[in-house]
């Protein structure tokens, strides 16, 4: 046995030992005979699944308060476009590699990322001990010569993170929306997801006037659209999706698109709606969730996205609506679900992607409902202990490398500042 | 001088020298001369003014998680009211102690309570440093009976909290709601407001129900009928107010009403509406921030609030609605002022409620804008230091009295314990 967690508490309130052997939990029970190599006392802990971020685009960390309270389009124009232009491949590896430090430190282990350079996002999550899915955002505006550089700027990252060898940075395909990819490139991806069996990870009625540039661009709603070209065969995650009617929702469940919650980023930008969460899960579809960038958030915490999550379910007049529960399931289980991924819950035989939260913290006392506590009082800051995989990620709130990736971020950022 | 915090950056970038005399600020400039009894390095840290949290029932600390994802009535009727009735005094002052414990963590230095045997809230107050109004909450339901119970409470407190002579803890008057308070109730606490120059605080507006009673007993709305029983003409705070039209605003607007937008207890208790922020403002009114009780948040962290409030102006379509600047506005000075305290801003003069937060956090990197990583990116878990009229109750995250008090709210819980 390589790990041993004794005695801790899980969120039904059972207290159980957990056994680690390789990547795998290979035992939870009240009492998991021998000993292991790494001992921890649980007894001061409660253990969970690690959070899965289905959409992140770790490195705009980079950009975290540059560029706030402005419409979309200004804020695109006038600070984000100008200001990726100048970004080189180390600056995103080094402002991943912060996104990382941000994720595990609030107890996210695994995350699916959406950028360019997505070969230096996958290295950093590999050097930071992450689970991730990584595309190279693709656009190209139905311009023929973009679409020719689109495709191999797709097919070289693919060879380029399967290159790093590591089997908890996989790549996916990131056609960036309907409203930004032509029919031909859909198509393009399309066979690549099925050849090389990829996850797709795009984003889908985000604003209205997406809805009306897909309609004016194809005749059609755009989940018709999609639907049309054919990517809903394939493994597919949806961000965003606060535009959607009836009959899209209908599809969409028909179809098993999984659709990711982006709450804080929705309403921060203001997008004008939000996720139908009732609508969706009455219709039987896949709900996960996803902090979206910082640079439109601002933070990466999960915990504060479960929260946000839940309050927007109820706001209308519905306090069942999401209970605590399922607010765990959407950061957790529906996560790992929809990114193919053999975790998010603790059961022997699953992958060992496990947190540790301090029973310390304020936020458990007193304490009656560990999963109301997690959902509606927790932060980030409770996370004391983050497994993946089988190894000790951090330990103690301690993460090895945490203080040359502060420093090395902070210098990347300075050149925008003005 | 008694505390000199030397070279701390403010939320507008500046660097400064802090000097500290007796309860207030001294000096605040590049370089003030001369040593403190102490001092402290601020080279590590943002100074901005304590939080102020203008509506809280400290109390229920000891049900957060107690009750969830239920309906207002079922909530109250099943779950708190049956445990409220088992509460005896030293429940309410270690609930209370918890929630100041809280506050503390999370840099607020000032709250506005409302609960029952408010004189063991006040202790708690006093004895952990906190400034605080507080009220014993008084309803009468229309019953003579009640009345004179509940008259005969409000001004038993009035003395009890008096008589702890703790200049930073003062007593205000807690008349519940429009619809639980009669006429004659009301005019009782005007009265009293008037002769005795105390902070009337009350419930307004959070249900659409609330609307329907009042006018069901009065004729009026439940603004008009305020106004009728002359209560506008006293300094007064509103809780929750998402149910306004707009006549009401207009007439809130002219009278000087304190509004207290309590963003996350209104979603998750689902009441259907939410703060007119937009209105409100360009009406003038004077806009300010709580948690509510850790029953219905279910937490006391107002840089979370703060991101509740800011994210829920912008969500219809409106991203400039409340600038991360407004959303601090509304948790400092606009809460002094309608609490009737001189703090709220760092300025030469003004109460030393200073809270000191922890440059290395993640969230204030890469550090591009102060007051948006407040407000998006930060919780309280970034507070290190909390002075409160020139005394530091917490330092490098430490409180003297934490352990005892995290033991006894704990215990006085267990008898909840179904």
């Amino acid at each position: 046995m390589d790990i041993k967690i004794s005695k801790v508490r899980l969120l039904d309130g059972r207290t159980v030992d957990i056994a680690i052997e390789g990547d795998r939990i290979s035992d939870l029970c009240g009492d998991v005979p021998g000993n292991a190599d790494i001992e921890i006392d649980g007894s001061k802990f409660i253990a969970m699944p690690g959070l899965v971020n289905c959409h992140t685009h770790a490195a705009m960390s980079l950009f975290r308060g540059y560029g706030d309270d402005m419409p979309l389009d200004k804020w695109l124009q006038e600070r984000i476009w100008p200001a990726e232009a100048k970004l080189t491949a180390d600056d995103i590896y080094w402002g991943a590699k912060f996104a990382c430090l941000e994720m595990i430190m609030s107890g996210t282990t695994t995350f699916s990322d959406m950028y360019f350079h997505s070969e230096r996002t996958a290295q950093a999550a590999s050097d930071a001990g992450m689970r991730a899915l990584i595309n190279e955002g693709y656009i190209d505006l139905g311009d023929p010569d973009k679409r020719e550089v689109g495709k191999k700027e797709t097919l070289e990252s693919l060879e380029k993170i399967k290159a790093i060898g590591d089997p908890q940075v996989q790549p996916a395909l990131g056609p960036h929306a309907p409203y930004t990819v032509s029919k031909e490139g859909w198509e393009f991806m399309c066979g690549l997801a099925k050849e090389q069996d990829l996850l797709v990870h795009f984003h889908l009625g985000e604003t209205a006037q997406n809805i009306e540039d897909v309609k004016g661009q194809s005749g059609m709603k755009p989940v018709e659209f999609l639907n049309s070209v054919g990517v809903f065969e394939d493994r597919c995650t949806a961000a965003h999706g606060v535009h959607f009617d009836d009959e899209e929702i209908k599809l969409l469940a028909q179809k098993g698109v999984n659709i990711i919650h982006n709450p804080e980023s929705n309403m921060k930008l203001g997008v004008g709606s939000k996720l139908r969460y009732r609508e969706l899960k009455a219709a039987g579809v896949n709900i996960c969730l996803g902090t979206d960038g910082s640079a439109s958030n601002n933070g990466l915490d999960m915990f504060t996205s479960m929260k946000f999550a839940a309050l927007l379910s109820k706001m209308d007049g519905y306090p069942e609506a999401m209970p605590a529960l399922e607010a765990v399931e959407l950061a957790t289980v529906n996560g790992a679900k929809a990114l193919g991924i053999d975790a998010g819950v603790l059961e022997i035989g699953k992958l060992a992607d496990i947190i540790l939260l301090d029973k310390a913290s304020l936020c458990f006392h007193p304490g009656f409902d560990h999963i109301s506590d997690v959902v509606y009082a927790a932060d980030g800051s409770c996370v004391d202990t983050v497994i993946i995989g089988g190894k000790i990620v951090m330990q103690g709130r301690h993460v090895d490398w945490a203080e040359e990736c502060i420093s090395k971020m902070t210098e990347c950022s300075q050149k925008f500042r003005s």
